[in-house]
């Protein structure tokens, strides 16, 4: 987050900081999409005036820059640590896999949002490109396990990748943290199904 | 289709029939969001009068229920298909996640169009009652499958049915027919990904 701007909030001005700001934002983005809602609907929203709003952000397309970047940011941390490991590249992938569940566990409606992304503005489109890089990312170390060996040759590698995250985004349309089961079981049962399969070995066919 | 109004377009009225009427509908809604379009906005999108529209349909929630039907039909035939097979439920259970993919293939904008609806009205609540109904012979099959030894007993079968067609359903997210890979070499790979996972079985760990 290091663009958020952190000035501390004026004496005498009441409620929002930039940190509760962005996730109510986050919230009516996620609840009635990003290009429906509008200024006023936030002002609304937070039942504080525009003008207590643009004291923490420039405009919406701030409001969203920062929200799906602390989304990346988190993505893109688990990429380097895997990055970073020693090993093989399968370990590094579920590495990857791991580490990316808990961040949509932790920031599951930045990660949502981020998701939702169409590319009709400027900041949706980095976004995108950003999306399409840590994709890239992914399916490298694919392929990378795939030449080692570990990797089931019989897929595309683009194609593996698309659908092992595929299945860890497809987290954010069912997965609640409150009653649900913790992130480090969700995290586990993610990758014992992405990377040996629902069959139970002594049968595999 | 059942409740779709066959009636022949009246002689001497051009345009649209009730399917490609229904194309186009689809096509808006998933670009605006169901909401947030509007019967003006899907008589401009087709240039036709609302009055043509209104010839085919009564209203935008009707437009709504017959494309979701459309993808409701198509898995609860695959599911039918699944249940009436002999053998084990592992093998249903893989003939049902095949059968899925072809299904969102060939009907990709009206099972796109399943997977964003909400709840917001009555045509939506009863499209996702039949989304849970769904969920719920899928997860009973994981479950029978389980119990004959054939899946994994290490992850609930409730977590590993919405992973299996989370992963299916993550498709609409990239998935295009036009150049892409078939239908049937995606179900494959699918089927490969969800049952046997991404590692190679040699250094299974």
């Amino acid at each position: 987050m290091a663009t958020a701007r952190v000035n501390p909030p004026r004496r005498g001005r009441p409620g929002y900081d930039l940190e509760s700001l962005l996730a109510v934002a986050v919230k009516v983005f996620n609840e009635r999409g990003y290009e429906a809602t509008s200024m006023e609907d936030l002002s609304r929203g937070l039942g504080i005036t525009k003008s207590a709003i643009y004291y923490h952000v420039a405009s919406k397309d701030e409001l969203l820059r920062l929200a799906v970047a602390r989304a990346l940011d988190g993505l893109f941390e688990a990429a380097d640590e895997a990055g970073a490991m020693e090993g093989r590249a399968i370990d590094k992938l579920e590495h990857l896999v791991r580490r990316s569940v808990h961040v949509l566990v932790d920031r599951l409606p930045f990660v949502t949002l981020l998701l939702r992304v169409r590319g009709n503005t400027k900041v949706e489109r980095q976004a995108l490109a950003r999306r399409r890089e840590f994709d890239h990312l992914v399916s490298e170390l694919v392929r990378q396990a795939e030449a080692e060996g570990d990797v089931r040759p019989d897929v595309d590698p683009a194609v593996a990748s698309r659908l092992v995250f595929g299945l860890v985004n497809s987290l954010i349309e069912w997965y609640r943290p409150r009653g649900g089961m913790g992130a480090d079981a969700l995290a586990e049962a993610v990758c014992k199904i992405a990377f040996d399969g629902l069959r139970q070995d002594a049968t595999g066919t």
